[in-house]
């Protein structure tokens, strides 16, 4: 055999072109019209994995977007790891802003981009391409691995614990590898401790039954764009603190430790700005940048809309005004009881003449947090120490995967981030892009660590 | 001769068919796209003017959305009066809310259901249809008469004040007659002394240069929807009183007597709330609602944007957000002195971390009101008393027409307002319609006033 380092170099110009080709499925969840295409692309996973030798590949039904499994099992006596990944992306819009069509992937240097190219479809393809190397490469895997793709993370995954529920045994492993996940630098790695969980709602504000002309009726009757930029504006207090009644109350204070740990990690405010385009940071006082992204829960206004958008001016005063919101929490907040908190705080804040319905979005996550030390992490600390030269920080992120509550909660088991994804990639945003080369990282850190895992064990 | 009665009644049905033939024609002046249906509405009524036998029709050009021009001036030593009226409709959005689309006109008993049916066509052909059938079944008018019809009345008439005084001697005349108007219901007539000016502007608010994901970046960073949401908060009080700085200062306060003449005008609170389907009514504290909709000034927010707006969520931290806003205002408000001061607020309550921008939109209107005793409101006076049976009430309107201001300034002519919609005909509102009964009436009205202003002149 070739080995599998000789392998992956061989076939990088071909697995690079199944990359572009999976980067072409507009898998948006959270858009109706594209759950065909969620479909489409759990077909393509399951298909790559059989061509890629991995046994039992198959799009599983859910009831909402699909799962895509597979395994490989013949590693007796060695660890089981879940190697968990989503294909579903975030929407693509504003789509105007984007320099070339978000899902015609476009290769620039060592940037490709496209609409889920770092988040999550250039990392989610890592492991299956680590594992063609391993067994077309050595003729077997040191290891067993259990493949677990979901198609609804970017919303949430709202019928995975059930999924998960129902399929206990097949899914049974010692712990899970996610690919949704990070590099703190081009040149250091990271191991991520905690991830915020999530709640959304959406605000829907009437006024009166319909539009009506502002001429004849402003001043006579509550606007409720005006009802509903008070409620919004009613969250937070101007210094940046969240303002909804017992919002903090079951926050866990951070610790002396907590606080020393992160700002152990360098970070720089100036250059986040710079990356940013902003002139200030802004946030709850009291709290560094760090501390505010990652360990402080936050309410953000993700679209707000009402009355009248187009070009030029229309003398209207509107009927209806809509916002969308989501929260990231962190221990011990509570998704439903979050939310209970807002509806409260809409009906306090609605002004007169104006109606306010609260709807709670579907997909809500739990925080989520790892031991520092616990054996998995040990074993990624020392994969990306190898791989980087240095070790690497520990981290935390303000990003949510429900999943891997799911899995604690449901499985028993602890998940460790394993992606190479980096901050500056755009993802959520236009012009996303995956640097190739954190591409190429990837798929040797893969195949490191399941050498290690096979040479040494999970407490090794 | 037959007549102008005899005339307009055989020919109803022609008359009919011509109103649903302009209705058809999408003249939205706002929106760029409709841009050509302006112009061609504009050709429509050159050529029904001819039809009707109305000299020298002509669509003019103005370097925005064109003039249509036509006269008859053969009654010597008669005096002159200006048919003013628009040909310009609101867009039709929210288009969902229409029963049938508002540019195929439809029928039900006494109603003709269209975009513009009532605001402006259905009134603005009425006089088109008067002249036609006293020229036609009298052979002659008791009255010169100037037609000065506009494309740009929704969007503030920007070219209309330069057309104007470059065509002062084309245009030169006694009065206007507006068919921009309403009677005060079915069986009530109504005399219009005053109407609000307006002025609008346009808030963009930025905040990362690129939309961010709320996890990774909430928290971190202001909220471009949140601070736009603090600054429309912040103009006006919770008790519905405008609160920015200075916007008062020049209002010519209401007379006790200007308060008894609007009290004497029959209005039920009541009746109005369940028009607009609301469960109260909201505005400036220690004013009627008659008085917040005539004749104190206002601040309403037309439309509102950002972020996501699609089904589903989507956990972007948005780069941009923006609102529109118009302000109607009453005497001695200045329309540039209003913007300058909601700049300046703007400036002063942009919360940190975000930058917002004003842009004027053009179309201002100067507040506007004529005498109450001016020998044409007592013309029109004795006209519609003795259409309805019983003298109008005088009373003020929220809605604006910058000519009026214009005419006024330029030509020295006041303007009087001689049209028929009603209050429940949803205009600038999906469903709108017209009453095929109301625009018999107004063909009458304008046959009588003529009739009047050939016998007795205008001091008669």
């Amino acid at each position: 055999m070739m080995g599998w380092r000789a392998y992956a170099q061989e076939h990088r110009d071909r697995f690079l072109s199944d990359l572009v080709d999976f980067l072409r499925i507009p898998s948006v969840s959270a858009l109706p019209e594209h759950a065909c295409d969620v479909q489409r692309a759990a077909r393509w996973i399951a298909d790559r994995m059989t061509a890629a030798g991995i046994e039992g590949a198959k799009v599983m039904q859910t009831g909402g977007h699909p799962v895509v499994y597979g395994e490989w099992l013949h590693a007796t006596g060695k660890p089981t790891v879940m190697l968990y990944g989503h294909f579903d992306t975030q929407p693509a819009d504003p789509i105007e802003l984007w320099t070339n069509p978000p899902f015609e992937p476009t290769i620039v240097g060592d940037r490709i981009y496209a609409r889920g190219a770092v988040d999550p479809k250039g990392n989610m393809i890592i492991p299956i391409l680590a594992v063609e190397a391993m067994l077309q490469g050595e003729g077997a895997l040191p290891v067993n691995v259990k493949f677990f793709f979901e198609g609804q993370e970017e919303i949430g995954s709202p019928e995975i614990p059930e999924f998960v529920r129902q399929h206990k045994d097949l899914l049974a492993c010692d712990f899970a590898l996610s690919s949704d996940g990070g590099q703190y630098s081009e040149t250091e790695g990271e191991i991520l401790i905690a991830r915020k969980g999530l709640c959304g709602v959406q605000i829907d504000v009437q006024g009166p039954k319909t539009d009506v002309h502002s001429g004849t009726s402003g001043g006579a009757v509550q606007n409720p764009i005006y009802a509903l930029a008070r409620v919004l504006s009613s969250m937070r207090s101007p210094n940046g603190k969240i303002a909804i009644e017992g919002f903090f109350d079951s926050v866990v204070p951070l610790t002396d430790d907590d606080r020393a740990a992160i700002a152990a990690v360098p970070f720089d405010d100036d250059e986040y700005k710079k990356q940013l385009g902003v002139d200030e940071l802004f946030g709850e006082p009291g709290y560094t940048t760090l501390e505010r992204a990652w360990a402080r829960p936050t309410l953000d206004l993700n679209g707000v809309w009402g009355g009248f958008q187009g070009e030029g001016s229309k003398t209207v005063l509107p009927a209806k005004a809509g916002a969308k919101i989501t929260c990231r929490l962190v221990p011990n907040q509570e998704p439903e009881e979050i939310m209970s908190l807002i509806e409260a705080h809409v009906a306090k804040f609605t002004p007169k003449g104006a109606k306010a319905t609260v709807t709670r979005q579907p997909g809500t996550a739990r925080p989520y947090s790892i031991p520092k030390n616990h054996p998995a992490n040990r074993l990624a600390h020392a994969v990306l120490e190898e791989i980087y030269g240095k070790p690497p920080y520990y981290v935390r992120i303000g990003g949510t995967i429900a999943v891997t509550g799911i899995l604690l909660d449901i499985l028993g088991i602890y998940t460790v981030s394993f992606g190479f994804g980096l901050n500056d990639e755009c993802f959520h945003a236009p012009d996303e892009f995956f640097r190739i080369s954190s591409w190429d990282r990837g798929q040797l850190a893969y195949c490191r660590l399941f050498e290690r895992l096979g040479e040494r064990g999970l407490e090794g």
